[in-house]
């Protein structure tokens, strides 16, 4: 009938209009084609090469960081992430050291030579996080927090975004976009698992998000198997398949004792892991630095 | 075998130490067995009376909230909600009038004698919102702002928790228990639709959740049919169901033209189509005030 | 651009054929816009009178399922239900008592003048059941066994095809459309939970499908509370809803001693709790034969 | 309490129960700790080394099979898969040629010395499959069609085991459990997409599965990287991660002409992409055969 075939050129011509905002969208390859590349203080992220970032859950100690910070050096890594303010389900969990968190992580990283990355949960401690931190880190629960997104809009310092737990592909670019619209372009973001009825793992780390991410956006894509996966045993594995499917860089956890940590023991690595699961790699050819 | 059994025992042991993580929480019925009544203005919520709270998505104007409210007014109706500050997936969408729209809604409610409910997001936010509204709403993307979380339990303004996206009831009931821990036990729990893979419609209504959140906790349990299903033609007997499980109150939003909306114009009654959805909900017997 | 535009009629087109295949089906309300009455043994299924079918998860033996008709008859209810073929997750789980368990189901419903419903799992057991049984249920993992489907598509008697784990309402309505594609008309749907991420319940029961189903189909609408919930003390709250909410009839399952039952103790009434459940769905004024 | 330790314990020795279970499992590593290779007509899967399984989604004709087969063949492909019995969502799509379609597959076969997967859906079709194919593939709908595993758990073939649409990793194991307990060891596991919220791709490729289902199973897993994705641009970057995280073998779709492909036309690749596909595969020195 004529009525539906105008209903239907009105749906049509949303569509249209739905196509052009994609493609006025600053994170959007049609905006920007080339690869967006984010300097951590030397370190490129998102110009071919492939980073590890590892570091506790959370920082519990000047001791603690400071032996896995050196156990990193080691290797030859300088990525360093550990949280202070930590988001936890329960309000009688731990809630992380705060600002003293940040320090220890600073001191560590000006004795080593280490970029630090770090969780920001309130707007109102951005400015504060940022004379101890280099990457501000959004976590997942926080991932439409927009007045906090629209913060770090503001600042100049890299933002590593992790992807909400049952955020879509196109929410999470979307988020994104709130920290570019402001202003700041050095967005990294970081595919970390999804919620689904799979109980086998923590969450379920959706692999092909890399590839859509990277197409659809120019921004340096992350992983991070232990928040995907759960499980120290699937870390490995894991890291390999996103490595071969293009990430930029992987997450993972490591901790000097994972059986008493305050936080996630079931899925850190203690050193001697950590050693293996970097050998492992680049025995595969799959990490080259 | 012998170290089998000792795995076994010490997981037994952290079972009975979860158990008795439950039976702490003061949330729970196991800490106050009788029902919490949370007194909005006057209005009992948690009595056993069953009410309606309506109003726009976004206040847009002063004459649009007005007509809502007149409309609600003329059906006996006090509680209204609209959103100031609105969380929205795009940057580039209408992100609400935010302080201004806050003055329209008390000003209506001043001069029509209603209760104001409204969304705060940012901690920032909360004294001066608290000058404004009567209840605040802690939305669904922010049911893990735990920053927010305890900002608002350090108030005594009555809360409104929207269940997260994606939250488990487990979870739901522990960020409820961060605002009581911060000493403010007037909090009502808000069941609003999680996310599935279903897409008839925006979110699958988890009707079965009430019940679940009426035993284990002692606080009033809400239904928000417009965003569990975000179709108009399911308010009415998704607003059935959830009155005859046993809902204390139940949210629906109402907008003069639905069609001109700022936002989820989609899933809004106008205001005749308000007027038949509490005409049907009382002749069902289901809506008795 | 004009590619693009031609694009975008293509994909209309598209759209337009998909409406019209929508209006072809069989189940649509746009083919036959009357309900459709599902007669059982004289019993009518889709009248707007609201029916409860009830019976053990397993026929275990005819004592059992002859204590549980009894109650039922007790009650008033003759739509009895019991599973002799039963699909089970692990292949060392109970199977059912299979052709000796129909044999039991027709004895008593002889006996006790009641209706017999068992589900069939295999094409080749179709005919047999048959002449043991009233109406033929499709269990959910059985929802796109499409040769199943068509073979009871070939026979006159009354199916209840349950919803699959996590079939969409799409293909669910498609499902149907198998059996009524192949001569039979006699379908009722039954929506029984699907599966999500929470874990509170069994599964989550969609109560938005039930009118969803009943707008779109012509075909009665069921609801099981007992595999939705799996947990007993969710089956009257959740009874009540779907009756508010307007389904045509309720499946529970009732064991005389859940306790010892070979499947699904943990979700069936027992007696004394299966009377209680009737009487209190009376009082609250929802089942009314 | 005294009552609640022993609830406690008869928890816990359910839980021994369970692990007893577990390690009672024919498809478990406890039950067998090395590998299980499966034999197709000389090529070995399982035993480190990586397949390439391929071919179009329906056999429409003998040009069409042989056509993509002697694309496969100059690629030294040997496993044709391609679809005879098709479950499809609606009755009014194509539902494959059935026996004639086996027949073609054979035929081809035959010409160019190659093994044939096809699938199979009805109990009563196994035997005669059997006569044309060299191995029977379980569609993901018919994870637990039971009767169905017990059929070809009766025969000697070869069977491709699909995960289901919404299946645990502990239902696929005891899918697969049901088979080898019939005594037909030859069982492939195929990690296939589950239903998740996100809708970037037709399903969410849970890769994960693959190094949780070769450490507690001995059997070979495989990865289709065309329906966990349903996007051609997302075929190449899936089967590197699948090659990396261990899979046996990756099933991908080829087409002649994908665009007037009877079923799944925008997932399947054409031979000129096909082409690449390998290629690339081999350039990444991910696939060695």
């Amino acid at each position: 009938t004529l009525q539906h075939l105008f209903k239907q050129i009105f749906q049509l011509s949303l569509g249209l209009q739905e196509d052009d905002n994609r493609k006025a969208l600053l994170v959007s390859r049609k905006k920007k084609p080339e690869d967006t590349i984010v300097d951590l203080k030397g370190i490129k992220i998102g110009n071919g090469e492939q980073h590890l970032i590892t570091g506790p859950c959370s920082v519990e100690s000047y001791e603690q960081v400071r032996e896995v910070a050196e156990a990193m050096k080691a290797q030859g890594l300088k990525l360093l992430r550990g949280g202070a303010f930590k988001p936890r389900t329960s309000p009688y969990d731990f809630q992380g050291l705060g600002k003293e968190g940040l320090e220890i992580l600073k001191r560590v990283a000006e004795e080593l030579d280490m970029v630090v990355i770090s969780e920001v949960m309130n707007p109102n401690d951005v400015e504060m996080a940022c004379e101890y931190i280099d990457v501000i880190q959004i976590g997942a629960r926080n991932m439409q927090n927009f007045d906090l997104l629209k913060e770090v809009g503001g600042t100049d310092k890299p933002v590593l975004l992790k992807r909400g737990l049952s955020a879509t592909i196109d929410e999470f670019v979307k988020a994104a976009e709130y920290i570019l619209a402001k202003g700041n372009g050095n967005v990294m973001l970081c595919e970390r698992g999804i919620r689904t009825y799979e109980r086998a793992t923590r969450n379920t780390l959706d692999i092909s998000a890399v590839p859509i991410l990277k197409q659809e956006t120019h921004l340096p894509v992350l992983v991070d198997v232990t928040h995907s996966t759960g499980r120290r045993d699937l870390l490995l594995p894991t890291a390999k398949a996103a490595f071969a499917i293009g990430a930029d860089a992987i997450m993972a956890e490591v901790h000097p004792d994972p059986a008493v940590a305050l936080s996630d023991s079931a899925q850190q690595m203690d050193i001697s892991q950590f050693n293996d699961f970097v050998q492992s790699l680049r025995d595969a050819g799959l990490y080259k630095l």
